[in-house]
């Protein structure tokens, strides 16, 4: 029976077998089926590790034997024997699980090296430097896997120590300095080592030192390291795993010999050639260990045109296999070539998207699979500007990537002088780098070519802000220390001063010291094909989130249907505007209010109407004003240090002081949960009066140019239907005179954001009185949490530490709390009024895992940042497939 | 068919048929069937208003002919007709509709008058002046109710104006000054404005007066302040009201003539004596004008005692009738007594509970209609310091009644200075006045009589403060304005400078002008017996908030079963404790912050030692740490004034502008949804270790001393199970080890406050760690609304005036939706923890509407205040009944 098979060649399995052989056996089976020259060997099943752990540590009955008996095959096939001096055979002993753990368990090679073996090799191979040293490892790597306990002196580092006290003894720095006999005396001491901790001899029975390497694979299962990382991965401690046991091959057996490593396809650009590099009369190690530069993998064309071929027909087989790029490890064995190891090659965005597209032409694979093949995420790569491959730099620190894109700038360390400098400004590439942003820092923020700050995570404003604006940015660095005073950062050593050179990597978090290349990256045909497949596949729509002509104009290029969500008070914030509104709110009559308002009105109208004018009839749902007014004023901590300075030196200023008990008198402890949204709009309607005529009339002028229209007006906040009822009865009269007075007639909606816990609880007879809800899931997360996202990261950072959260509730939606009001919304809702359309703006619309949510949930479309609206077309045509 | 008779008799109805005689109407037959001397009369049916509107405002077809026929009965009971001169009947014309609606629609008195019965009835009752007035005011009144129109001069204060006129032509003030023939003058002059106003000489056709009368009762019904009325009390329009037709008795006869108003027990203490005044030859009028001094009803035993008895003996029967107190007006005409109408009687809160409790002895009652008849509210006045009443005082202004009882004191404009001169200082009694308070004006709080505050609401930090240790407080009391820096108030013209007498209500939210003498209510043995009875009725547990020794005895002596909320911090704002926690907090090393927190640990066992003792077995629910931790450090505005004064003077300040940096550190943008509850314990887990040690040791002290002891630990601010989880392992390992290195065994709970959304959305997880669940819904109500308590104030009254609220969430649990988020943690907590103790701790646990949904949903127990714990006995025992 398969069931009770304990010991696999490798010609016996195939790559479904993962749950018996692991996933690196399964591999190495099914490749060996396929007909590719694999180093002949054979795998313990995972069970046997099971019976292994349950005998508490024994192997079973019968084992041994079994493997003897599939050893004796391998031999065969390989015409060399483990234990024979006149033709030895070496194996590899290795871990490999169900599931990949890498580094987590142990490897042993080389195994069946005894003396006398030794001495065998070093006849046949004529090379007895890389016998010796090959034996030297073995006796470190099989004590360090096998015999080292706690309370020996056998794990690797000792034996390292042994060899450098051997190296000072004779002087000499380099492993390669050190003679052949020399190299024999430290395997005299490393044996003498062994006996010493011990007890016991080291085993020159090659059997015992395989029975001792399988045990020490096994007992790897349950190390400390292998159970925490299966613990953070969710894989279950039951599944055990497998050993196999395989055949070496050495690419460093003469001129004849060489080792590679190579992808099929380019993992950088997706090319369609086989991209990568190889050593001649060499290991491995030396390829990676850098001492001797590899060469790129078309010169073996010229070098041994036969292996170049039948490589490159290797490949091709794989791909037609797998079919998917696959990374692979190949040996030269005195002209023989050996494949060591495939598997499906990691590779960048633009790869990726080039690669799958490649492959459906190739027919290969079908869209669905191209579609599904790709992580959503990926597609970053191929929106924002990214630093020039070519590139050397050195990153001085991590931070959170707030903000996609890579920039490179002066430093500057205040938002005026940045706004000065910068674009707009001057004209200079700055980086604005702050210990962390407020809305007074907008301009200053939209000048530079990235933002960098030490505090906020992931959804503080700084973020938020670059992601609307994409702008690159990375948040939260807190290694780094900010002094504004001294116009400086530094991070350990290293100072930054104002002036000097520095660049963000905000697609990985990367602050580095100097200037690098920056390039844009072209939206290729290939990406666009994709993006063809992925609106043909789903079903959810995709708008995006933007409050500029600019930003609508970008999000149709990436492919938006619409605007999810366009925030009118962003306009206000600009420079022109913002001293306007600080006059409405500060005006102390209603006649001086309402002439602040007519202002505004003109701007808001041009607003409106540019932004229709791009979407050329796609619709728009646009917020009516909704953070708290204090938000446009100066900040009251400046003021009182302003106005107490002034007064402590004896002077006197009324307008300053009468702002600082204005912005007081409007100061709140908790302004998220304060007088904003539609509460503002009930308590001062004259503000979403105007916002109301300026939609409509912009909607007029928009269609006076021959564009249609389809505003959709959104009222945040709201809690309770009777906020909507009051609001929407006052907008919808004014929406009815605006178009009444013309000769156009306009098809518009009212809606609400759901955003309060309380509007998805009674969201029923919310639905009575909305055309459409929208889930604005950044609010909803912080209420039904109770966490404020301006002060959340004081305890995150722990939370995430110590597991008390998986996820960022902020970056991907909390199905358990947050989706459960969300799904409770979207019944309720439906139940009552089956034409409410329903999406989400809050910025997970724009997150692979909450796209998908979204589409089970039924929504009607996601909307997001303009620069992720390809990742949510991608991401919604996975969730449909 | 009883459903087609539109005009009934008062003898042919009963208190039943309030639907279609209105409430007085059934209850005028109510007494005329139960023997009463009750002027007859009759009623015409609300359907019948409800036929006259539907008829375009037209009297139904042979309606008049139905009212003549029952008139004429009416006539032949009393022995006078409508119109005759010989024996001239009058009559009132009154509204009256299902449900009171006090004033809101007309009446009409002395119907039947003309120029010829105005003569006649000078003859039968010489008494000229009566008559002639009667005549004058009758003409006012119909033509102010029945002829006058929006663009006629018609209603009463037009022909007030005449009289004014003629005054001012003779030269006299008072009414009674003028004479006879010019009574006989200004009739004419009125009869003549009516005439130019309607273009028709006013009726002298006492029918036809009667039929636009009847008709003007009836569109009454929709005038405008009927309809806001109804609107606002939820009464539908389609009711109508009914027209009831009395035969006028008259007071002013003569001086066997008389009228009075009376109460069957005294209102004010409940005392089962007859209570109330009357005059002798006197109208209703001038009992309300007090242009004469009415006497007390018991000197009418003397005067006539025939009528006394015959008064005393109606009294017990419309008791034994009503089974409740009653409130009666009666006239006596020519020494007949006329019972004119009788309800239900207002009374106080003490006399409300002996009534009650009395009936119940006199078997007039059972104990539930006793316990049901009381509005828990009403005994508050059972409970506080109360304005003696004998007091006369003048009300310069109404806040929010925060904090109940009566206070009297000095008026102090700051903290410290109260603190200084008040309660644990000098001793004086004063009255702590400030804009708003905060954590800081604590101290000052607790040693001033009464607190009043400009800003805040029912649930502002000072209304939380002052109901939580029992101190009268009025908050947002918007119409004076606090000036702190001149240390006075003002209220319009009125000025209180720091040192002037002032005095609060707190429970009606009265300011009063000076001293008014506060009297200690007793609690009674009324109160006693009723509160048995209630615990007797009641299935839900009643709790008590109290944080000290002193607050849980005050709750043990009002019946409180245990501790449903102790909050730890309170102990920690104490004058002897915080500045070891801003120690603590500033703690620059974890050595140092241990030191500081073996401080606290002293002061803490010590505290919950006592606490134990004083609860004698009770339960203690008692809540970690829960607000954030800035609140212990001085005010960031304050100090960055202090820091900005002492630079700008060119001096330097190291300890200060460090205290600065901390507290700016720490400082949150919504500190309401940031580092607290269990998120501290998370991040600094070592204030919640010390202060569980603190718990069980003091447990262990009590136990020592002979006292059972049965803490509850709850774990504050759980969104997450995990929290919960990760908290309640590291605190309940603690409390292990206390218990078992003393030689006592100690029943303990740990769980959680629901008062995070994701908490009840969530609880499923949550109750398989919790041994208890307790609804934080001050905080729930915040967060589900996203309300926060601070601010809401900014918007929250416009909300309730524009009706978008109907009642304030924090003060009765708004059940559509922080009830439904509590329903479904009840139900889903239950589902996985049957042993799952459920309570509420939230301010709502002491309101009636409220108690009652936490009844009906399930609860265990409700907490609230020790003041209010009798108010929540009766309202848990109203529930179950």
């Amino acid at each position: 029976m398969a069931k009770t098979k304990r010991v696999w060649l490798f010609r016996e399995g195939n790559a479904t077998m993962r749950d018996q052989l692991g996933g690196k056996g399964a591999n190495l089976a099914e490749m060996t089926n396929i007909g590719l020259p694999v180093p002949p060997g054979l795998i313990i099943t995972t069970d046997t590790c099971n019976q292994y752990i349950n005998l508490g540590e024994k192997i079973p009955n019968g084992l041994m034997e079994e493997v003897k008996i599939a050893l004796s095959d391998v031999e065969l096939a390989i015409g060399k024997k483990l234990g024979d001096p006149s033709n030895p055979l070496l194996v590899s002993v290795r871990s490999g699980a169900k599931f990949s753990m890498p580094g987590m368990m142990d490897t042993i090679l080389n195994l069946g090296l005894n003396d006398e073996i030794t001495d065998a090799l070093v006849k046949i191979t004529k090379n007895p430097r890389f016998v010796y040293d090959s034996y030297r490892r073995f006796l470190m790597m099989f004590s360090d896997v096998a015999l080292s306990t706690p309370s020996n002196k056998l794990s690797k580092h000792h034996f390292e120590e042994l060899f450098n006290n051997l190296k000072n003894e004779l002087g000499v720095k380099d492993d390669l300095e050190v003679d052949i006999d020399n190299l024999k005396e430290l395997i005299n001491r490393y044996k003498a080592h062994i006996l010493k901790e011990t007890g016991k001899a080291f085993p020159q029975d090659v059997y015992e030192q395989l029975k001792l390497s399988i045990e020490a694979v096994f007992k790897s299962w349950n190390n400390e390291r292998a159970k925490v990382y299966r613990k953070r991965e969710k894989i279950s401690d039951s599944l055990g795993t497998a050993v196999s046991i395989q055949s070496m091959v050495f690419g460093n057996m003469g001129k004849d010999s060489g080792t590679g490593v190579a992808f099929t396809r380019n993992p950088a650009t997706g090319d369609n050639k086989v991209f990568g590099e190889y050593l001649m009369n060499a290991q491995g190690e030396d390829v990676v260990a850098g001492v001797r530069t590899p060469v790129p993998i078309s010169k073996l064309a010229s070098k041994i045109p036969v292996i170049y071929q039948e490589f490159q027909n290797i490949c091709k087989k794989l791909e037609t296999h797998y079919k998917d790029m696959q990374d692979i490890e190949f040996t030269i064995e005195h002209g023989k070539l050996y494949i060591l190891q495939c598997r499906n090659g990691k590779r960048s965005g633009i790869a990726a998207v080039k690669i799958a597209v490649d492959m459906v032409h190739e027919k290969l694979i079908d869209k669905t699979v191209a579609l599904m093949r790709i992580d959503p995420e990926q597609l970053n790569q191929c929106l924002h500007p990214i630093i020039a491959q070519s590139n050397n730099y050195t990153v001085i620190a991590t931070g959170l990537p707030a903000g996609p894109g890579a920039a490179t700038g002066l430093a500057v360390f205040d938002a005026n002088r940045a706004a000065r400098l910068g674009k707009g400004g001057k004209g200079q590439r700055v980086i604005l780098i702050r210990a962390d942003t407020s809305p007074d820092d907008l301009k200053g923020m939209l000048a530079s070519e990235g933002v960098l700050t030490e505090r906020g995570g992931m959804t503080s404003h700084a973020a938020l802000v670059a992601r609307g604006f994409g702008i690159p940015t990375i948040a939260g660095c807190s290694s780094i220390k900010v002094d504004i005073d001294k116009r400086q950062l530094t991070i350990n050593n290293i100072t930054i001063k104002e002036g000097d050179p520095i660049s963000l990597n905000g697609s990985t978090g990367e602050v580095i010291d100097g200037t690098v290349e920056v390039v844009d990256p072209a939206l290729t045909s290939e990406f666009t094909e994709l993006m063809n497949w992925a609106d043909a596949a789903r079903k959810l729509g995709v708008r995006a989130n933007a409050d500029t002509p600019e930003d609508v104009s970008l999000a149709i290029k990436f492919g938006a249907e619409g605007i999810g969500l366009c925030r009118t008070e962003h306009m206000f914030f600009a420079s022109d505007r913002r001293p306007i509104v600080q006059d409405m709110i500060l005006a102390n009559t209603d006649v001086q209010r309402k002439i602040e308002l007519d202002k505004l009105l003109v701007f808001q109208r041009k607003d409106f109407k540019d932004i229709f004018m791009t979407l050329n009839g796609r619709p728009a749902t646009i917020r009516l004003i909704d953070p708290p007014l204090h938000e446009f004023l100066p900040n009251l901590e400046v003021l009182i240090e302003e106005v107490a300075t002034i007064k402590a030196k004896g002077n006197h200023d009324k307008q300053k002081e009468d702002l600082l008990n204005k912005v007081r008198s409007i100061h709140e402890v908790n302004p998220m949960m304060g007088l904003r949204g539609c509460r503002l709009s009930i308590v001062f309607p004259e503000i979403v009066e105007m916002q109301t005529r300026a939609i409509f009339e912009g909607a007029i002028e928009a269609m006076k140019s021959g564009t249609k229209v389809r505003p959709e007006i959104m009222i945040p906040l709201v809690g309770d239907v009777n906020e909507l009822k009051w609001v929407r009865i006052k907008l919808e009269k004014i929406a009815k005179q605006v178009i009444e007075s013309s000769s156009y007639s306009i098809p518009y909606a009212f809606g609400t954001m759901i955003e309060v816990p309380r509007a998805a609880l009674t969201a029923k007879a919310i639905a009575e009185h909305a055309d459409f809800f929208s889930f604005g899931t950044n609010d909803l997360t912080q209420m039904t949490f109770g966490f404020s996202r301006d002060d959340s990261d004081r305890f995150f950072k722990t939370y995430l530490d110590k597991k008390i959260l998986d996820e960022d509730p902020f970056e991907t939606i909390d199905q358990l709390g947050v989706g459960q009001l969300m799904k409770l919304a979207v019944e309720n809702g439906r139940s009552v009024n089956s034409k409410l359309k329903l999406g989400i703006c809050g910025e997970h619309g724009g997150e692979p895992k909450s796209i998908t949510f979204c589409h089970n949930i039924g929504l009607d479309y996601v909307s997001c940042s303009p620069y992720r609206v390809p990742i949510a077309r991608l991401a919604a045509a996975q969730a449909n497939l």
